[in-house]
């Protein structure tokens, strides 16, 4: 599980960058404040003061935190409330139950037994495999390839090919894993390999299961909860009542007579930047997978490959004995 | 998939047009603002524009974003949780599962195999396509003559001429296709065409639980989770302290001695905008289907009936090396 | 479905006119600024107005928005979320399920068969009705007699009179037709008409499910989702706040050196309008059956009787051309 | 069900107490507010006046009603939180189904069939009282007695003193109850008295979920969904913000030249009061069970009690007309 | 249960020093305070006394009790729904069933029967002791000597060195206990020990659904609500917002003619103190287990090991009244 990190820490740059860009904005927010300053200063004669202070003023009016928080709540709680459904359900679906389960529906004596389990564990991973690489840029750039698939999960060079071939027809390679999962089944249950027509209907059932549970987490990675329109109007508000008061904001003092006039940035500046640093932050971990160190996909596909060895290695044992003495 | 894109297409701009309200809203404001202050100028007297701007003043001050906020706020959370409910729910019922369970209870060699399992699949698209016409506008325009629901779903005469008999009585013709698909059960189980009474009380029960989700899919989409009276005070509201502080707000400035005044639309007038537009969009995203392109009904149906070519064509196949050679 | 409207129509009238009430608290409100202007001018010396400017002053200070939306909000929204749970769940249980697993479970060649299911499905309706009849208002309306219920079920006069006779004692007519089903089952079973133990078992379990979803159905519809405590706490907070401000605004206004003041009503009148307007709305939508059209128990019911007839009348037909045909 | 009442409405006196506690902070408030006018106009001097004025002013400027609702509210809504769960879900567990359940599994002809029915169905109500009674009050008080007990179930001495001396051992009745239930079963299962090997697992699997809905009721009853940490400080900010302010609020009236200084209540003392009645109201409904009519315990019991006569009565009736002619 | 608690009193104290956190913020905020009226008074020069005035008078318009609460309670919210989530739903999963379900599911004259229900029960307790161990620190205080298990589960000492050896593998232990479950059950089911096949399949399923449910609940635990970009930048707003006004807040007060100015706190830093109290507690309960009383997993711990001897003990009764005499 430590040779693959490279490849999702490679990513993650990409994803840290959205981060800078409240910084950027700051910087150009003080600048714009402090080139309106020197216009004021230098290029405007009395009266135009006069109306730069009041313009200056009436936009200073016009944002209000509970605008902008209330149209951005609306956008930031519902990202959020996808990565928490994320959190509490379980949207990956599982891998290993559904190789124990065909171990177990097949005879005990039947020929080349190993290899059968072998190969149908194979395609269950593929399945896996090729729904979550829809979905999860790390695990698309680290199983870019085909032989590094192939290596992995152990296909043969005639799978390979047809995969490539079915790739090229635009086939969804999940749902190619799903028929041959299937045909595999219907195969093992025509040569009679499978103990009763019961357990047969279980582990169709249980496939199809699969491929359902593989549907859905591409669907809730891929849909959007919160419209397109929403986030554009959010996007909007933000920057429109940030700006409106680059300006500045005008305060008078009075000192024991003497009055005095002073310029600042409007108040509503700093909350415009924590709230460009909130928007930034949930924009990115609204996407429920690999943005977040314990729901690394790369990893989740190690451990599913380990977990596959794991149960090769344990199902044939015939007594707790030998386990514990391994 | 490609072709049927344009009905869809054709079926946005509709909806884009409400988009354009604020706009006019905004020109319309703009004008009543610019009018105000004209006759102001122009026709009022002395005595006259102290009362105007008195009355100015205080329907400035009668506006509050906590109001307008709060009673929008409750219906656009309810607009958007319907969405949400659509997107991580599966509320459209699935189709390929029944077939694939019907294909497997039917025994192995009896006569005319493959026609019961494509006249099985016929019915059960025909209830799912009956079901998503009554809610999705782009379904309903695409599949509006007989004829071309026949050449789809490959209906014979007799079939197409019933769906239109019992159309004309006011039948709903999604429960006809389900009386079909349970009389097609009944007829194969007395042809002992099935492997046994368990299977057959399975199909039932899958027919009828697919009947149940169509059902509740079509209440989903066509039930008001915000009630109507909700919608109107909630426009009321919107519009009432929209307009209500368009007689503009006065500024006294004072500037070394000069004291000059100043007229400004209210600082209610943005958010007012702002706010026009995020009831529109809420308003059309509300509805849970074709509204984005991710849950495009008319894309669904070809992929339902591309996965039901794909099923036919796959389920009879013996071993795996086929699938994998082809 | 047509001639039940009535029924529902006459009902609907003492629901609207609850919407009146805030416009009656405008009249009465406008009435008590009249008044206490007219008082002002008329009934106080020099000194009295004095004090009268500054306890309307502090009058006017106490009542917040931020206020009178939490106490409220609270309220409303539980309210409102009464209605979402009753609108995406299916709270009313359904029946014509019920009637389908029963004729299946009934053995092919009995005497009387038609007779059983008839009679069966006809308990199943009554249950549903006793039911729906103790939450729904229209339904009560329209069912008040016994004539009516035992033409629109076809009970027989054993049958009406048994239940008049129960109805006097005190018993939940739901659970007398539940112990019908029950034992009309055992009859059933004792007579050896059903196929399998396993259905009888099966038939039970049915017929127990519809009986527990009625008392969820009824539990559902009584039961107070907000304390009625809190009720009382957000009605007083509510008018206190909106008449507590009822002596007016007076504001000060400066013209070039002429000074005037100026009485208005509280900027806090028009939100509680408002605010009355909705809460009176969700204290009636709240209700989560009858106020709306898609929820109208009586037509619920008519739906029901017609499912039964067309469930009736195809239930034993033995192949799809005679229904297509038909 | 109506001699019951009464301890239940003993039980209600010292609840309804903690409403009054709002209107005893409500007198001590305005008799503090008193107190110090009565010291500011009777024991300051003319710098101190001056002192108390500011420390009035700056201690007004202190609450605020966001930060007092923001507090509550979060509190608040959690605590009604936990009362709608209870109302829209079934917490509490349900006991005929079971007794039917068991009726039903029990061979027809076997000696002293009804004792053993009427004994299963005793230890089921044992069961659900020993459970209800832990958090219940009023149920507890109704049931303190062991004779009252024995009394209402029909339990023999034997029974009524083994949980006597299971009670003094701190073994949870409720366990005691489940564990007779279990033996009960395993002894009618050795005396061939349970239909099949398939019945007996499902009645086991039926009193274990039992059991296990007991635990949860149980547990849901005790648990605190707001931790204990968060009430202290809710309940500190509400005192803090409602108290700072108790100096009151000076206003400054000028009236023609003639300036004069008034001292009211704080602005924010009407709020604190009504929050302080929300706050009693929601301590005390946020316990699910006892504090409103139709969630009334002892009332539970008393209709549990009444269906298990009716079901000890009806289960053995052969056909429906002997009970439509009873 | 008693002898446990000070493992988990020793626990307690590192939590609460949490709270102790508010308490030096408050003290060097009012040094801060402190600190700078002082230099103000002696240090700065006239015209440096203006503009500190003025600087802090820009610096106290900044924070807004809105926005810190907006960034805050987005946080908590969540936080808390952690914990809620946790209350309501049982997260941690049962054991006491899985074993009562295997002494069932083994048949009745085998032998040393006995030892094989308490073998397979010490692996089940093991399995949920693994994972708990995890998640819980007092637990894993408790629990950190193999001695110390071996004595409160009753391991042989090959079990416990197998344990160790796997542990310095860096095997998953639960996983470890899963398989020697599996196995265990694979060898009864081997010896012809098990009733059934179909108990075979199900005792496999339940101990796959203990693992599964102990892989949810470690989870659960583990998982980030709230991403950790979010808790560090409400964190900064709230001590941003706390401490930029630290400056104080300046009042001139006029009295008869003597205007007089002072020098306060600002408004801000009381919320701010009670804010940062609110987000220790919600940091610290935020943690479903262990922080409160009811869900000590020591103690749940204690109740399944006695759950188990009370099992162990009674399993095997073969008739009612010897529970009853006990």
């Amino acid at each position: 599980a430590t040779n693959e990190q490279p490849a999702n820490e490679a990513y993650r740059p990409t994803i840290l960058k959205q981060y800078l860009v409240p910084l950027w904005i700051l910087l150009a927010y003080l600048a714009a404040f402090g080139l309106s300053r020197a216009f004021y200063n230098l290029a405007l004669s009395y009266d135009d003061k006069m109306a730069f202070d009041m313009w200056a003023a009436y936009f200073n009016s016009l944002p209000s935190n509970l605008n902008t928080i209330w149209f951005l709540g609306m956008v930031l709680n519902q990202m959020l409330s996808k990565r928490t459904t994320a959190t509490i359900q379980n949207v990956l679906p599982g891998t290993t139950h559904v190789m124990e389960l065909f171990e177990r529906a097949l005879k005990k004596g039947i020929p080349e037994r190993h290899q059968h389990v072998e190969r149908f564990s194979r395609y269950i991973l593929l399945m896996w495999l090729m729904t979550a690489r829809q979905f999860s840029k790390p695990l698309e750039m680290e199983y870019s390839s085909w032989a590094k698939i192939q290596e992995t999960l152990g296909l043969n060079d005639a799978e390979i090919k047809s995969l490539q071939r079915k790739e090229k027809k635009g086939e969804p390679l999940a749902l190619v894993a799903y028929d041959w999962s299937k045909v595999f089944l219907a195969e093992m249950d025509d040569k009679k390999f499978l103990t009763s027509p019961g357990e047969v209907a279980q582990m169709y059932q249980t496939v199809y299961l699969l491929k359902k549970n593989c549907g859905t987490a591409m669907k809730f990675s891929n849909r959007e909860l919160v419209p397109r329109i929403m986030l554009w109007i959010s996007w909007a508000v933000l920057h429109l009542f940030g700006w409106i008061s680059v300006l500045g904001l005008q305060t008078e003092i009075e000192w024991e007579g003497k009055s005095e006039k002073w310029y600042f940035p409007s108040q509503f500046s700093l909350p415009y930047f924590l709230v460009c640093f909130a928007y930034a932050a949930s924009q990115i971990v609204s996407h429920p997978f690999d943005n977040n160190e314990d729901e690394d996909m790369v990893q989740t596909l190690n451990q599913k490959i380990e977990n596959r060895k794991r149960f090769l290695r344990v199902y044939d044992k015939k007594c707790v004995e030998d386990l514990i003495m391994e």
